[in-house]
């Protein structure tokens, strides 16, 4: 069985946050979910990263606004692969978010997807890709998401006239 | 044995991925690279990434840039985990390689990393840090790499007064 | 008779593209409306590429945001002149639409207009400027537009007191 | 027989659209170029775009920097389709240019392509491109430029090891 | 007696513009204001600007959005100074009317404002600050309202706890 | 006889601002050149804007960069009309400059004109503009300037094939 | 005893600057409101910088919006440590102010925050972490709001489910 | 006796970090120096925080860039001051080094100050300044310092025709 664990900065980017766990929960994975603040609770980050593996984390999403460090945080203390979300924050709108967490130097990646709500689903999407590396029955589930996505995309023409 | 195909869409992007490919084979990897133009090669694109698994290519890393459609496209033609590396363009110096990657819609993530040579290592370490869900030996070989980049930052005090 | 294609990615787009199709069915040309996702829907968008000069396509017109490849990868798969509206994205506001449109690579143009709703109507201005190259019926009904317009500005210091 | 006008702004411009002319001279259609600057010489660019039609102009290909006008000024003084080229500008490295030329409103459109030398290149073939609608005989080179660029991207992974 | 006109390139744009007229309508100077748009109304564009003089126009304000052409196209047809107002876009929040408006080319100046409200109150103010060269009348008038608006805004700590 | 006050926040902006004191020169008026830092001498800066017109001084160019404060409190203190010019800065290329000098609050306003050299002479063009309210003598080299630099964009066409 | 002063260039920046009184006022220390605008009351924020050490004032908070040059230039007139605040503008959300605060040049420092209202809170909370520096007796509660908000951050984790 | 740590995170940050420690040593106070790299040693960085108080150090300055996260887990860590300087970076010139400092949420400030070399010595300054308030000796230095610059700025209108 796999787990990822879905950790966010603040209670304030939880209904981002909640799109990645919804994803998740369609799938067979266990799903954790996590409040740690990189800038009010670093030591919590530190060995929540530290002890990841021994609790059997196998992939970690972490969404974070602004000077956004949790990803990048997480992603310095693992080396289990970590997706980060930059939150649509207030002033700059999720701009500021996006390169905090994506430009990082070498030899730390983080894996970072679109800025908001479809970055947040994609990041539970792109967990289960990686998940499907180790757990092989995880392919058909996704390929079968992609070909309902894709008949969705088609039955959509549909809709033109309502 | 796990396999990762690094793919460009130029042989101009090759300094740039060149480092990725670098970094992969000091692990126990099999690296492939193809050039592959989201533009100029859309059928063999596709054909590339629809046949990635039977080819048993575990990730793919796709680095292209201006209007970078190349790690989007194959992401969208198969379920395999796509790494994007927005290469520096010339005019808006990544800016414009950067959004066209990581802006991707719901249903269909591709992993961004850092603009250029820092992001083209990660995409390396990003990839084998997945592929270490499957192949548990990478593990210590990652681990040991973090000790010694740790060790390396440790040491650069001495570069003080050089 | 001259025929032109408006596509979209997404059922969301309609609003935006629907101001496309208004400005088109107001002159005599035929016009065609698909959804045609270049994520969920690649080989579709593919095929749609390949086959629009057998169906007699004249001018495609392509309407995407965020990480927005559907204009480019038509173009990717045809000769005939693809224009690209960028949607105003959540985010960024379709900066990143216009930068992933517009900075295309040479030898694949994608001709594109404004952001939005401005760019949505002159995306059918375009396509009907450029079939009127083939169809000089064209050219008097878009003078006569040019001509109406003018005067509506003109006439518009009338409501400066309103 | 087809006609292209290459306009630019300045003198300064030519050794971008220099390629503009480079790709359209090994077509078969007439070139015209001309500096015409929007601010310096306005009376002139009223007079070439009112008279383009008259002159055989099929399509004008337009180049400018900075606070770019001379593209949306010629479409507004004429219906034949403009190509806006956005000339890389020193301190904004023609992010200004290109906002300048896209951002028109709606009813004079113009179709903008990349800023710099790929958007100069790409110029000419969407040109060409409309211009196949009316000369059918451009379709066959067209096409056969495509196949070489893909040919010649194709081939150019033999260049890895050089 | 002197005299600003006023020119907007669009009646949409009049909520700013008015702003412009509010304050010089407190001033004693004529005020004409007119509807231009450099798109749709070239022709008139130009004969404005070029028997703006003869009409005893001292100053030319002129606000406008997107790809604003027309500051710069009424600069570059008269000598008599222009001020330019970049009219807050929808898109792009005034960036593009911004740049379209202030990056102008060496030898036909466009003074720019701020974008938006306090752009057109200070476009108007500004007007007012050249005229008083010409008109020494309005010295006393404009340093009156300095000392006034140091007045409210000294008086304003009163509103602290309301 | 009109004078201009041309001043600048550091000598290593003179090589930006000699351009507009070299446009100056050609004309027929007193030119004083100063360096005024706003924030290393802005006591300096209070006494020379509020004496300037006591100096007989009738419009002040400012040229600064980065936290660019120098034009925006010369405009606080004086009525005189201030031309802002954001000199071309290392790190974000004169953007900042920019915005610190267009986006002044209403009541207080810099003209402002492009970023780097193309601005610097245009200042020089505007405050001859403005001077030419007061001084009708500058009106006919004005005119002269602009028909010589039409001239020279003529010309220059026969610089294409050298 | 300590004494913060906290300026803002106009009312209209209270809602924003209240947030940083309303920190201070819950620790021991003095807190004075201003409003000061750089660009309409000049003389008094010289005036005020100058003073501010006779007046005890330790630290002084500056928010200012658009064009900001409040901080910079209080900065300019005292080694008093400077904090500014950007406030979030209309068009530009804040880009421009942050860009005008932070970037000043070498000699005279604005320490900055950021844009709104997280950085109207986190202006106080430095100012507190620089005033223990003087006062120790300010180093207990401020560990104590350190270790409160961490415990707030833990306990929002049963809000997942309201 | 007061105590500055320059912290950076990397060896290549050190040609901007030395301009930070070389304004320092010409005034009385000790000055630390250690590379400290937030993705590459985080045990490291935040024993270093956590034990900086016990240790002596008055202030922090933190260097880094792109997804510069060290100076804002210094300050988690810690309620010492802390100043960061934004490293330019490569590809962004900063600007992402600037919103991942600068942006910080409610409770943890960072004082930042501008990009690159301006910023270094600035931050020195500020240092400086803060120190003031515990060690009154520092006064006089800093305001002979600003008196200095300002000479240095008011003779530098001798170098203009050199």
């Amino acid at each position: 069985m796999t787990k990822v664990a879905v950790v966010m900065g603040s209670i304030s980017d939880w209904p981002t946050m909640k799109l990645t766990v919804d994803v998740l929960t369609t799938f067979d994975v266990i799903v954790e979910r996590h409040i740690i603040s990189a800038h009010r609770m670093p030591q919590q980050l530190m060995s929540f990263a530290k002890e990841a593996r021994m609790n059997d984390v196998d992939v970690i999403i972490a969404g974070a606004g602004g000077a956004a460090h949790l990803p990048g945080m997480l992603a310095a203390n693992t080396i289990i692969p970590v997706i980060g979300v930059p939150i649509q924050s207030h002033a700059l709108n999720g701009l500021d978010s996006l390169l905090s967490i994506v430009q990082m130097p070498a030899g730390v990646p983080v894996g970072t997807v679109a800025i908001g709500n479809a970055g947040a689903k994609n990041a539970a999407y792109y967990a289960l890709q990686m998940l499907s590396l180790k757990d092989a029955r995880l392919i058909e589930p996704l390929e079968a998401f992609r070909t309902q996505q894709m008949q969705t995309a088609i039955d959509s023409e549909a809709l033109f006239d309502e």
